[in-house]
């Protein structure tokens, strides 16, 4: 199951490619389950999905969200009760129409989001004002039909570990309250994850199927398409209306309440080994890799006194890491390169010079620098900050490309003049995130979509004086195209 | 959400009523959604399941398991390769024809277990005898459209976290040796929850579907039938013949590995609600008790020191317990009355006296017994020892009742007497496990399975010199028969 591999390919020279091959080479999943868009995860990248859901569950139980489950199953009736969210979701939602050789009495659509699943239940869960509000979470597998170029973690048709949060409020103003708490977590969580991104406003005509507004955590990958990482997105009363939920004030008249919903899913990690990952493989971020440090004693001639250190030093490291120690029957320099492809942050090598020096050998994946620290009791505290520096470089790495993805324009004509200028139908050199003032009117907007043949992914305010770079009246935001996955 | 009811009926006048309301009352699961034997997790049962889970995979991970995901989804070309097991799932599958409006060209099949799933990439992964064994597990729903009864957490038609092992090994005795390690797994898990049980071998003629041989751990529930806890499956090389999963040995020849596959699921928390509540509700267990100590404030005339002294408790037990404060602004008893019902093992009360005298109250949930301990730098380790004494009473108590619920017999006539005797068909009383001397012969089995009107459940050696109930030869097990969920 470990077999040695080799990444063949420059991160630079084919992204998609090289994505390909470091998530095989790395044991994050399997692509050969014979069902296009359904992945096995090997036990190395769900340990690596495992922590980074952890970080988001902590963020969400501290922000006052309960996890709950519910069924993965909605009888049609159910499914259908919301006309736009029907209209958007139901063309690529999967349908169960037998049970062995007996056909149901009523159609079951596996689940592709939950919306229609919870707030039927909501709506009996909800009597008085004193029930609300209501904040909730589910971690699930979602079900989409992609028609799409599937990719391994960026886009599936059985999306894995899907964090999904609902809440319900009395007034519109709290809901409007919770999504900005909502960004805030997403944030967070998105900080850790070291990854850089913008949070952009999804114009009227794109909007989340059932709902007022939401707001998309955008980042570019290496080839410059943009991915959406997660969604934060207010609900209003739309669904409250086709479920009939409904609480009872204080004067006693009924009143539909307000939800939001928000969610992201293994698409984080697939970003997060696109963004920070070398031409020699991952680079995670310290707190969601599965190894945090592994060390690698060097043997020659059948001393293994570099053996004993290491599985010394190996105890007193998990204490507080995440530590493997490799002392298998390969030669160092195969071990380097299985862990530098892996993303384990700080390698540990003892030979037989440490042993006599009594110091170690660091090695930071980040930017390949070496350090010899001395074994003693400050070890552990040393490599916490190693595994900080490591951390910073990603960050500092990753903002920097970012940066340099987002091209803005003042008119059409240079805009357009860039995108072309890539040959944009190249698979290879997409154009980050290409933004102009815009003046809000959906018409200025849909004309830009249409003459860059790329779609709007969502604006942001300024205080810049622009102009729209359509129509040329006063713009109040800047609105950004691009590519996406 | 937590609206307070009542439980209104005891446990002993009719359990299945009872096991209903307290699973409604106790905020485990709401049965209300509009899918029969698909039920919405609470947040409090969730978190009891989460907890049970995460100590069934510290078993595992400490015994050499490591955790990945398979996809939900089967092509009908993978699901059928194994002729027994399609034989014996396919008829409860739920199976998707169609994606929207678009019919699919093959179908797919919702995993109703995943031998077929994982063994497809087996076939991938094993080349040569270093890629063996294999030891996986994952945590999975899955799918069986019961036309039985639907139960709560007993009988399902989304199994929620089922967590499932599988193995693959070089040779028959390797494979056997496993099925003991996952039975010494099994009953050390079925220990923690306090559950007591029997390990029976399946008779042939039930085995599961693929198998050799499998080992069923049953319990018996308060009406006296029995419950399939968890099964240790050895599945031979049937599987490796249909999915073709093949390795070379040292001489350079193709072989096909052994395998074992076990799994448990939400099912063992509705047997330990079942056979550890009382009248009141759910007794947990206190490894599992999402609250383990709940702290009731007694305030009277807004004298507000028993809240302060509760705080103060709550900050420095919360170090090593799970602990809540109920400041609510309810009764003192219908506070009482809730967490008994939802099985908190301790509830400290502190009034005005207790605060005067620098002590508090603790009630242990298993018996009701009342103490009063000083507030000092020992009521941590006390309040340890009585969650140990808590769990001491609910063992006890369940293995005598399970002692009960065996009846040995000598000759069919004398089983039959006793199980017609019952009013057997009524659902209040079910016999337990009826147990008979066999010869071994599937004959003598089946006859005594019909003459009772009741499944073989499974069976184990003996020493006793017995004689088959039905043949009169000597018998080397006894063959136990019962109802089942």
């Amino acid at each position: 199951m470990g077999k040695k591999q080799t990444i063949h390919i420059r991160k630079s020279d084919d992204f998609p490619f090289w994505y390909n091959e470091v998530i095989k080479v790395a044991d994050i999943v399997d692509t050969r389950y014979p069902l296009k868009g359904c992945h096995v995860w090997k036990p190395y990248g769900y340990k690596a999905l495992k922590l980074m859901m952890a970080l988001m569950e902590r963020e969400l139980e501290e922000n006052g969200h309960e996890e709950a489950y519910f069924p993965s199953l909605i009888p049609m009736s159910v499914f259908s009760k919301e006309a736009d969210f029907l209209q958007g979701f139901g063309g690529e939602s999967l349908r169960i129409t037998h049970v062995g050789e007996k056909k149901l009495k009523e159609e079951l659509i596996l689940r592709p989001t939950s919306e229609t699943v919870m707030y039927e239940m909501f709506s009996l869960w909800i009597k008085g004002k004193k029930d609300l509000p209501i904040r909730i979470y589910q971690t699930v597998n979602v079900f989409r039909y992609e028609t799409k170029q599937t990719r391994p973690l960026l886009r599936v048709r059985e999306i894995v570990k899907f964090k999904e949060a609902h809440t319900i409020h009395a007034t519109y103003e709290e809901a409007e309250k919770q999504v900005e708490a909502a960004k805030q977590i997403y944030a967070k969580f998105f900080n850790m994850m070291l990854l850089p991104y913008k949070v952009l406003k999804t114009p009227s005509w794109d909007t989340f199927a059932g709902a007022e507004y939401n707001f998309d955590f955008i980042t570019v990958l290496p080839d410059g398409k943009a991915l959406e990482l997660g969604s934060v997105i207010n609900l209003g009363q739309k669904f409250a209306k086709a479920f009939n939920i409904q609480f009872m004030d204080e004067e006693g008249k009924m009143r539909h309440p307000y939800q939001t919903c928000y969610g992201i899913s293994e698409r984080s990690l697939g970003a997060v080994i696109a963004i920070h990952g070398d031409d020699k493989g991952i680079r995670f971020p310290s707190c969601i890799a599965p190894i945090q440090v592994v060390i690698v004693p060097i043997i020659r001639k059948g001393n293994d006194e570099p053996i004993l250190m290491a599985k010394n030093l190996e105890k007193i490291l998990k204490k507080i890491l995440r530590v493997k120690i490799d002392d298998s029957d390969v030669s160092p320099g195969e071990k380097f390169y299985l862990w530098e492809a892996k993303g384990v942050p700080l390698r540990i090598e003892i030979g037989q010079r440490e042993v006599e020096e009594n110091n170690v050998v660091v090695v930071i994946r980040a930017n390949s620098e070496r350090k010899v620290l001395p074994l003693d009791e400050h070890l552990s505290g040393r490599l916490l900050a190693l595994l900080k520096e490591h951390d910073g470089y990603l960050l500092r790495e990753a903002q920097e490309r970012f940066n340099k993805e987002i091209h803005r324009f003042t008119t059409l004509g240079e805009g357009k003049e860039y995108v072309l200028g890539l040959g944009a139908r190249d698979e290879r050199k997409q154009p980050g995130l290409v933004g102009f003032g815009w003046c809000g009117e959906q018409n200025c907007g849909r004309v830009i979509e249409k003459s860059l043949e790329m779609p709007a992914l969502g604006y942001e305010k300024i205080k810049d004086n622009l102009t729209c770079a359509y129509c040329g009246k006063r713009a109040m935001h800047i609105l950004y195209f691009g590519r996406t996955y």
